[in-house]
């Protein structure tokens, strides 16, 4: 299990989109660093924010109204710094599979031009109150493969 | 990414050290299931017991007072089940690998016979006040590996 | 808004309940002491345990299955001593009224004698479906009451 | 204990500060609602935009150079409606009192003109190291009374 080598936020592909957040001071622990599950929990708000702006599809609305869960398989995270109370950070998702119930992003956080940590995360498509697998709705797969294109874009 | 198996509680190492935890109304999300990052808060606070209770070594003396920190250089989960309100769960942790400065866990969570999830977690060893990784202090050491000799016994 | 006095845990009533709680690594921010919003989740998971073993009703299966909710119309603390990483404390829940449709609670917590804390917290009961006020549950109040009458004895 | 009445968005003081937050998937409980111990999170949050953009002082700074806690002393809430996922928040800072070594505000949260909970917090200013109460930082008292006139202006 080698480590990433942190990526340059100049490096990302231009057009991806960036969420923000600031780490707040009950972000962090005894340490003085962000607590390590916060991360993960500010991984899924930078998603809400990833749905809502890039794609086009209101996440409240999807589970709410729509009862559709976007809940994680596989979550992952390799931290390659501290996060320090008061950091403004990016949240830059990228969409590396798209499969039939499922689909992976690549999610980096950045301060500045630093990489603090990568998640690589799995979300399966569920009916919310089946509590069963379904495909990924046919909206939200053509903007993720969407958006997975122009991130590939030169 | 192949996602594992699920592994009955019985088919744990017969010595393995055992947290618990109860599955709080707060704990979970409007889906009605455990918010994900809450597992890998339960996740240290299980570690934190198991510090206590089956290393021998305080976890809050470890970091308040020795100044070690335990943070995390990688964590990972596979989710199998989701936890629901109310469940009384079981959250083992089986030393994987012990390094130089670091050492993995996987620490299974149960309710019941059923695995709900699966955490690898690598550990880096810190001077907290330096800010810098330093080797596993040698009492930690010892207990990580006279654990995982009662785990692997038959 | 003059502070409480702190109440010597054994002033409490003989036959009141305790949770217990420990105070987490990750419970406590930067300052190495309790988040303060921590306290109102530990007294949310106290409650839960006092509705399921001293009030004999079933906390999650009330909001899961009956559809009833307990939430707040008030909440407050007064802060007297800071919790500690690897604190144990008690939550010892007191019933100070019972009205139509919301009861109120006094919620102390000590770390051994001292009194760490003491809330204030106005729970209002709901349809969690219709998403309005509800009187008190049958069942509910009786427990309630017969646990303040409890507590009133000498 | 009675509920105050709901204040319109518009008949806040001209001049006040807004610091605004959004609902997130994982701010909800099994209810569909903002869980209460998160409101008290993000107006730890919104006070740390109100010292930094409207006291300019740097709330990060003041507990991590100059070892100034601000922690509270009591805090309390009135829940007038609930918050929902993907609401849109503002939460208002009031300075009422500036005591010698504390301080109180009201914090109002709206929802466009909806006001759906109030606090009032009462911070003391501690030296984080020596764990004793001390007056509050000239700067700040000075901020926060410069702050109570604009906002007691027509």
């Amino acid at each position: 299990m080698s480590r990433p080598t942190p990526l340059p936020f100049a490096a990302l592909p231009t057009r991806a989109f960036h969420a923000t957040a600031r780490v707040r001071f009950g972000d962090c622990d005894p340490a003085g660093i962000v607590f390590f599950p916060v991360w993960f929990a500010m991984a899924n708000a930078a998603i809400e924010d990833f749905f809502g702006a890039e794609l086009g599809i209101d996440f409240h609305a999807l589970h709410a109204t729509r009862r559709i869960g976007t809940g994680f398989a596989h979550a992952e995270a390799d931290f390659m710094a501290p996060g320090l109370m008061g950091d403004q950070v990016a949240l830059t998702p990228l969409v590396t599979r798209i499969g039939g119930a499922s689909y992976a992003l690549t999610l980096h956080v950045h301060r500045a031009e630093a990489e603090l940590l990568r998640m690589h995360l799995v979300t399966a498509t569920t009916d919310l109150d089946a509590r069963r697998a379904v495909p990924i709705p046919p909206d939200l797969r053509a903007a993720l493969a969407a958006y997975q294109g122009r991130c590939a874009d030169a």
